[in-house]
């Protein structure tokens, strides 16, 4: 069956009746792709049939499907003609993990992020309707983001609409994790009521048909509070809402959904239909353990076992360790993460502190302001967040943490490049809109062990202080360096002259390898890790121009407003005679690849770093 | 009565039935006060009452009220013994017009921006119960406000609570102006329930009392849906949530409002108090245009009329010009305004094309993905958010609109210095925020002609753009300079020699100054209005470079990651002969004041960048 899906809109020549095989060989060719590349597995698991189905009432390219996030698009890859494509799946230069319009026109929305997806369907939706167009819109957002506000913002403002919008929520009770909070629990209860399709009863008119106790039942209702929860009418909250429910419906029988997206197209209005998925289904391993399937390395399909051997501690279990370690000193300390507890590392400070701990679903703007609510109430929170996702809560970093100076402590992983999973996750914004928040600390550590003292100092130091560490496996070297951290103090590794390499965090092992080399060639340059991006060292910077011609600043971070923009303007300032050179990234996202490779392609290895020193040498 | 009160708790003292009387005089000081000051007077006209009936259940400085936006603390402020401040409220060096830690023990959370109560309250409660402390945390919450996402966000968290935590709705039906989207629906049906003071009925066991029949209903019910939004139970969706809901009441009626909020602090968990309040209550202006009255300089008590004379066309009032002018060209055109319909001047452009104005409510976050989904759609948007509030979408302009290089307007009100609303809304970091975004290309004009240049430049261009542009009156000097806006390309407006002053938009009046100050004083300065903060116009700098000794870069931004730092950097890197003396904010939030008195004390007005100039001048 699978032969047969070449471009887009195939799915419409194949018959109903063979819509099971086609599911399963979708299936087996994501279990069999994955397992070789790595990629994310449950979530698309979870959506074969549901995505068939999708794309059996709807016409490509005129018809949109934004999905949210983005991690659930492989059969929708599949079905629009990118089978080939998996072979280099987050490869670089191959097919991104993640819808991307470049890749097909198929593909209406860039996404990465969560929470999103209906704010876009709406922006088609009005400029369809505004341009008297007829093609069909639909948002498929997971529960897990249904915990994001804009989600929210979004279904608030979508309610206003008298013109068709479907949104599809693929509710398969997780986010990568299990989900959280009022909604979460609001979702499970609908699950159990009975599936609905169609139907509609006045129940007003029912109730009135039945003289006295009719009005006398309206009348009740109308007064009755506790037991509300005990009578599920499915998706009354949305309907509260203004939007019309259909569902739920089981997210694996495709008959029901097709005849449940047919009636969804005939809504004047937006459309909220419930479709209930598992993740991972297909395949044991991964519905067993959907999270560690979520995003996957190679595997080997007959035990689910990863491939690739751990290289050591990542900078997220040293974080996992330092804050239980922390934690038992401190009982003031807390963490919270955003429906990211495993993958920031706080499952041990769970398991360790269980009241300590709060995952407030994927809500990093409340995460902040709840941390800064807690830290006026006397305790010490430890925000957890990507480095990226972080990025939703800028006003609330600046305006309830950094202007009340409120000691919370924000750990920032996944700082830097990424990987495979490209552009929309790259950590290249931070030390940027953190260093232009008046109050705010920033750090980098240069490895494991500076990662814990750090996390000591802040854990300890007044104000907010932010602390952001790469992914992957935490660097083991330079462990002979072990100065105290001191604030807004850098560590001179070795005190040389003429040049001045001028390292933060991640990048303090690339430049390690620059600096031998240059010692090699008879140099012998100074080579400082930075440690504080906010504030500056500028004593030491001072001290520095003293017998330093250039200073060479290396972060994996935008050019703007990064580290060394603000070196460079201090030396400008201060002491023009010595040359700045600022390695960083400039001003443009960074693709899927890897990370190694990725950094050559910027500039940002040892080599390109050398190059770079030597060219610029020359030049002056 | 009011004499009575001149410390926290005093309201103790007073006898309910004297309660209406000291409303009373609390209401005619609040008018009498800010018809002399100016601020907010609608929205807290319209909580005297339910302030009052807080305080009387509550203990401070112990207990906690944490105020949503804070535009409406006035009463909290009197009754906490800062009656006398009123006398130079919102002035420099005076009591602010929001609440403020360090104005008083009885302020608990410092409030500007929308929507973050709950979450900072419920951080109070986890902070609270951790420490086995007893105190109570009330969050004040508007309706407005509960279309930002993140309070969504923070009642999803807060359900999982075993513990007490109240939220007062105060439902006006009002934002800045009319509400809008399915939560205000929903709001506006249970405004007409019957008003529900804590009886508890078990509808299933009323029901199955009915025998047969009461089944029936449950059934019926159970398969229910098209007139669901007929069965109005008062705060089923809250209540499918997870929350208790109380209420509704009337916010005027004090005896039934504590009778409520006494309920409310026997609910283990969180509950919901709904409380209906009218905007401008008491003094007839302000109640028949509570948005003229939202934010109000001083006015005529007797007519209500506005004192200050309006100084000409304001830059918002440009705008909103030269919208509907561009609109009348351009079908594709829309504007979006996230609930500043009128604050971002876009009513014009409403009333002249109807369906082509998007009020997403507050929402920030969704306006911008809302933005990006409509220019794929083939529009062209207008995102008008206050500078300050936009920093709320930061994520969303990165990786929504930048990343897919969405051609998106933002046209970004109220930047730079805004004055008595102080430092919540001071717009300082846009130049920081924008400029680190790829694809983003960022503008502020110097006088109202070039911000309607820029807006028909970036209605044209390609990807995104963003207009910068200040409070106030637009400046109307320098019209003699007309020349075209091109991408990236600055304006020479005097070419000198030795001294370069460049200037970012709002700047651009007060270099003026300077530039007539120097020539006066016999120096030959150039003037350079810089119009693209991004990209730079490195084509003129290096062309300066040639008989400039010193750049002077003048903006209302903070330091990291402004213009200043742009060009310290590339001078630094190109031109090392030539000095950048950066004049911007420094690593600090602006307390409000006065606009030009502010200026001054942060080195921003003509006389003190003169003197900056001649200080560096003679230190060289």
């Amino acid at each position: 069956m699978l032969e047969k899906i070449n471009k887009p809109n195939d799915i419409h020549k194949i018959a109903l009746a063979d819509f099971p095989q086609l599911a399963e060989e979708i299936r087996q060719f994501l279990i069999e792709s994955v397992s070789h590349t790595g990629g994310h597995l449950a979530s698309n698991l979870g959506v074969v049939e549901l995505t068939m189905a999708l794309h059996n009432v709807l016409e490509f390219p005129e018809d949109k499907i934004v999905w949210d996030v983005g991690h659930q698009a492989y059969t929708h890859k599949i079905l629009t003609g990118r089978k080939e494509g998996f072979k280099n799946l987050r490869k670089e230069g191959g097919m991104s993990g993640f819808p991307k319009r470049c890749e097909s026109d198929c593909d209406a929305f860039d996404a990465g992020h969560s929470s999103n997806s209906i704010s876009a369907g709406l922006g088609y939706v009005r400029a369809r309707d505004l341009q008297g167009q007829k093609y069909r819109v639909v948002s498929v957002i997971g529960d897990g983001a249904l915990t994001g506000g804009m989600a929210y913002e979004a279904l608030n403002n979508a309610a206003e609409l008298k013109t068709n919008f479907i949104i599809v929520l693929n509710d398969n009770n997780m986010s990568i994790s299990k989900n959280v909070g009022g909604m979460s629990s609001y979702l499970s209860a609908l699950r159990t009521a009975e599936v609905y399709t169609g139907m509609k009863i006045n129940v007003t008119k029912t109730l009135k048909k039945i003289p006295k106790v009719g009005t006398a039942v309206i009348d009740t209702m109308r007064r009755t509070k506790s037991s509300i929860k005990q009578l599920i009418i499915p998706g009354m909250l949305f309907e509260n809402m203004g939007l019309t429910y259909l569902g739920p419906v089981d997210g694996h029988d495709m008959r029901q959904m097709m005849k449940l997206f047919n009636e969804a197209k005939r809504v004047e209005g937006p459309v909220i239909v419930h479709v209930l998925t598992q993740k991972g289904r297909g395949y044991e391993p991964a519905s067993l353990h959907p999270d560690q399937f979520h995003g996957t390395g190679p595997f080997d399909i007959r035990t689910g076992r990863q491939l690739a051997v751990k290289k050591g501690s990542s900078w997220t279990d040293v974080f996992s360790d330092v804050m239980v370690r922390l934690g038992k000193d401190n009982p003031k300390l807390v963490g919270i993460t955003a429906a990211m507890k495993a993958g920031t590392g706080l499952v041990a400070f769970e398991k360790a502190f269980p009241e300590r701990l709060f995952d407030v679903g994927i809500a990093e703007e409340h995460a902040v302001s709840f941390a800064a609510g807690l830290a006026l109430g006397g305790m010490i929170p430890v925000v957890a967040i990507y480095s990226s996702f972080l990025q939703r809560a800028v006003d609330q970093m600046l305006h309830d943490v950094c202007m009340q100076n409120l000691h919370v402590v924000f750990a920032i992983d996944r700082a830097g490049l990424v990987g495979a999973d490209g552009e929309t996750h790259q950590g290249c914004f931070d030390l940027s809109y953190l260093t232009m928040m008046p109050n705010m600390t920033v750090m980098a550590p240069k490895n494991g062990t500076e990662l814990e003292k750090m996390m000591e100092f802040a854990v300890h130091a007044a104000g907010p202080c932010a602390i952001r560490y790469p992914r992957g496996t935490a660097y083991q070297g330079l462990e002979e360096f072990e100065s105290p951290v001191r604030y807004g103090k850098s560590e001179i590794l070795y005190r040389g002259k003429d040049t001045a390499i001028l390292s933060v965090g991640s990048m303090t092992e690339v430049c390690e390898q620059v600096y031998k080399e240059m010692k090699n060639r008879g140099e012998d340059p100074t080579f400082v890790n930075a440690r504080f991006v906010k504030p500056l060292d500028t004593e030491l910077l001072d001290e520095l121009a003293k017998d330093h011609k250039l200073f060479v600043t290396v972060e994996e971070n935008v050019k703007n407003g990064g580290f060394g923009e603000h070196v460079a303007a201090y030396m400008e300032a201060c002491h023009p005679e010595v040359r700045v050179l600022p390695l960083a990234i400039w001003n443009r996202f960074i693709q899927h690849g890897e990370i190694a490779s990725l950094r050559a392609k910027i500039g940002l290895s040892a080599p390109e770093i050398l190059n770079a020193i030597e060219e610029y040498e020359e030049q002056e």
